[in-house]
């Protein structure tokens, strides 16, 4: 296509826009992420002599389409919202202009890295929120790298649960380079390789005194794991060390009661319980509600792959074009599924809050339109029929995209990801709590502001009378 | 767990193995893949400069312990089934000696590569399972890019992919990485750029006589689409070129019959019919079932992350180790769930099979016995009670775990995928049809030999009498 684009001479000046249509997992909101990764990506892209070597093994491009190749950069402009927002389908997250050819080589790439990262800090905000429910403050342990779709299944995971709102991994290459907090513990292993558990147990005490978490299920978890753990844990307590145990097979409800009350009467009220095997947001949903005492959530499996569901499913589209006066002019794509037809058009999104700071909606508007606090607006529903609600904005209306890369490089900063992870937290704290239900949540309100409701039902009868 | 070892001088030799315990997708068999690529990783292992500072920085390593990672090669060796290799639950897939640490060290990645790649092998082979009832020797290609789970979540599964009997893939770097073949169409966008769908049509002809599939659903399939396709088609069927459409979206079944019928009454019986649109082997069986017209089928999401099952549930546990005397002693992990109860010891796997070359039963038996064409054995069901049966062996049998590496080198040349892919392939038509149904299939025996199984009762008595 690249190569059809730039011999036709068609690379005039393009807006793409990446949304996506459903929220993963049955729920209420998405946390969008892995926008640092991609800008990085972009502001590097090129390719190499090899690639260019390969490319015309290929027998399919011609050699001055490869020269072009040769000295491609992304020198497009990207707007986007900040990473860690919460966001709702059908609403713009990314919005690309550049040249046509640029524009389109960026697709895989730029759909691959985000729609990966916001499904995994997705299901790790999911997982979070389930675990609040818990004592202690109890928290969210990722431990995916054995089972995560390839190395960077694992590595791009680690980033994105962090963003979602987990503690720390298992991943030490995630912790070199993105500075996320590295855990780890003993495996069955370490324990199988002494002649006792008691031996082994003591012995990781002695070399770890401040970060020991014992593994007590490998024999028995009530009448060998936890008498060890009680027994070599008392002298760590002894010295003023606080330890855990971890819980990995077996009926974690039963087994987490049972060994919280053992470790109380045994004057060990400070010892930590972790669990892990298999969990998902469900299941720590369900521990929490009945109020099993666990303070650690080690996930792995379902959070690095997002479990049943394994994809997000952000899409990337033609919003608007160089018409034949060299003008952008809007773009739709017609669906007979009202749902899949696009908004047209060069947009922005509006974040609008009340009076004590919740979000009651988001409207899609065309750029330069505003939406100002005191303002009364239609907010009309996207599938361009006649519902709409009459709102005026008593809070603070907020636009979400920001220009992040101009002609190819970066315009501000990059956030820490303690930064995006506080945002993260602080968007689902302004989300009433019906959008964070599990179970049939209540959809948050994408509208479209009156101008592009006209703009949309004009295109289409344009598009049904040519037909 | 590496410092605790090494500060207590317990490196002494080990034996891991390497098996998952169900198999994916509710099926009866799985593709072994990923090989390659751990070996080629396990070559090439140390730590550089900036992972020993990073470790450093994290006040948990003595610098004693650091010194040694800096020296840190994998000197093991390994033995393991030949990559694409078709593999049951419970036996040993690869098997690692060497000293404690590095057996223990190279545990999430071997887990991370083979896991992820077994996954996507098995998914493609079973699409292309089922896409053999199609007409004209249909073929499943891998489009997968912009959903994966991350870059790397989408080259290894290209390569997957293609091991397991997908024809090609639409990425690039995959296709320059590993050779595969790569094949790319139009998009809407494409499409959508130009002023006219006939004028995109005729335009990607024109440049591509020899590949072009036309994208046929942009506008309205059968009124548009499929009409410029044929006016377009035409000229390229009168100059000798074959050409083909997609359908991405509607019902494909009566669609890929009307487009069949129209194409046909055409005089363009040679035209292609490829689909896209969310297929899983659920999908293009039910299609292939009721003989819908399609001979391509373009599958991206579903392949490349396993659909609703993200993860391979392969494990690593220890088999032997040292004893007292150095001498390799065979060791057990017991649970209280049977099935969790390993399989002690070093052990080989034997694929036995019948007169005609099909695949009988598999037995895993202690090294070096070995099990011989006219031998008559008791094949022991592995969860060590008294169901077993007697068979003599009237087929070959094959000795499947193979060194690949002795002491951290290639013992042999590496495969090609090509090689590799047929492998899966004649492993599939080895195994009766009743393995490869999707629904309910027939259980393939895995069993151990008389040696192993009093082994693992004598264990087990051990270690019940120890508590």
């Amino acid at each position: 296509m690249a190569q059809g684009f730039w011999k036709k001479k068609m690379n005039s000046r393009a807006v793409f826009e990446m949304f996506f249509r459903k929220q993963p997992f049955g729920g209420g909101f998405s946390v969008f992420a892995g926008l640092g990764t991609l800008l990085d990506r972009l502001q590097s892209l090129s390719f190499s002599f090899d690639d260019i070597d390969y490319l015309k093994s290929l027998a399919v491009f011609d050699n001055d389409f490869l020269d072009y190749l040769r000295e491609f950069r992304f020198t497009g402009s990207l707007w986007a919202m900040d990473e860690g927002t919460i966001v709702f389908p059908n609403e713009p997250l990314i919005r690309v202009e550049g040249n046509l050819i640029e524009c389109q080589l960026i697709e895989g790439m730029l759909l691959n890295k985000i729609n990966f990262q916001s499904l995994i800090a997705t299901k790790t905000a999911r997982m979070v929120l389930a675990s609040r429910g818990g004592s202690n403050g109890s928290s969210v342990m990722e431990f995916g790298l054995r089972r995560a779709q390839g190395p960077d299944g694992a590595l791009s995971a680690s980033r994105a649960a962090y963003i979602g709102g987990a503690s720390g991994t298992s991943n030490v290459l995630a912790g070199k380079t993105f500075g996320i907090p590295v855990m780890g513990t003993m495996a069955h292993s370490w324990i199988m390789a002494f002649p006792s558990e008691e031996e082994a147990f003591r012995t990781y005490a002695e070399l770890y005194p401040d970060r020991t978490i014992f593994l007590i299920d490998t024999y028995d978890t009530l009448k060998s794991g936890l008498v060890h753990a009680i027994s070599v844990g008392r002298e760590l307590a002894a010295a003023g060390k606080r330890f855990g145990v971890r819980l990995d097979s077996g009926d974690i409800h039963y087994l987490s009661m049972e060994v919280r009350k053992r470790l109380d009467e045994a004057w060990l009220k400070n010892a930590i319980i972790s669990v892990s095997n298999d969990l998902d947001e469900s299941i720590i949903k369900a521990l929490t509600d009945v109020k099993a005492p666990i303070d650690i959530w080690g996930v792995g499996t379902k959070l690095v792959t997002g479990g049943a569901e394994g994809a997000f499913n952000g899409v990337y589209k033609l919003a608007a074009s160089e018409d034949a006066e060299r003008r952008l002019s809007a773009r739709i794509k017609f669906s007979d599924n009202p749902e899949k037809t696009t908004n047209p058009g060069v947009k922005q999104v509006w974040r609008v809050h009340d009076e004590e700071g919740f979000s009651v909606a988001d409207v899609l508007s065309l750029d330069p339109d505003i939406i100002e606090k005191g303002g009364t607006y239609s907010f009309w529903h996207p599938q361009a029929d006649y519902r709409r609600f009459i709102h005026t904005v008593n809070g603070i209306a907020v636009p979400l995209l920001k220009m992040m890369l101009k002609d190819g490089k970066r315009t501000g900063s990059e956030d820490s990801l303690d930064v995006i992870r506080e945002r993260v937290k602080k968007g689902l704290d302004s989300l009433d709590h019906s959008y964070k239900r599990f179970l049939n949540p209540h959809i948050y309100k994408v509208s479209i502001s009156g101008r592009l409701r006209s703009l949309k039902l004009e295109l289409i009868n344009n598009y049904l009378g040519e037909l």
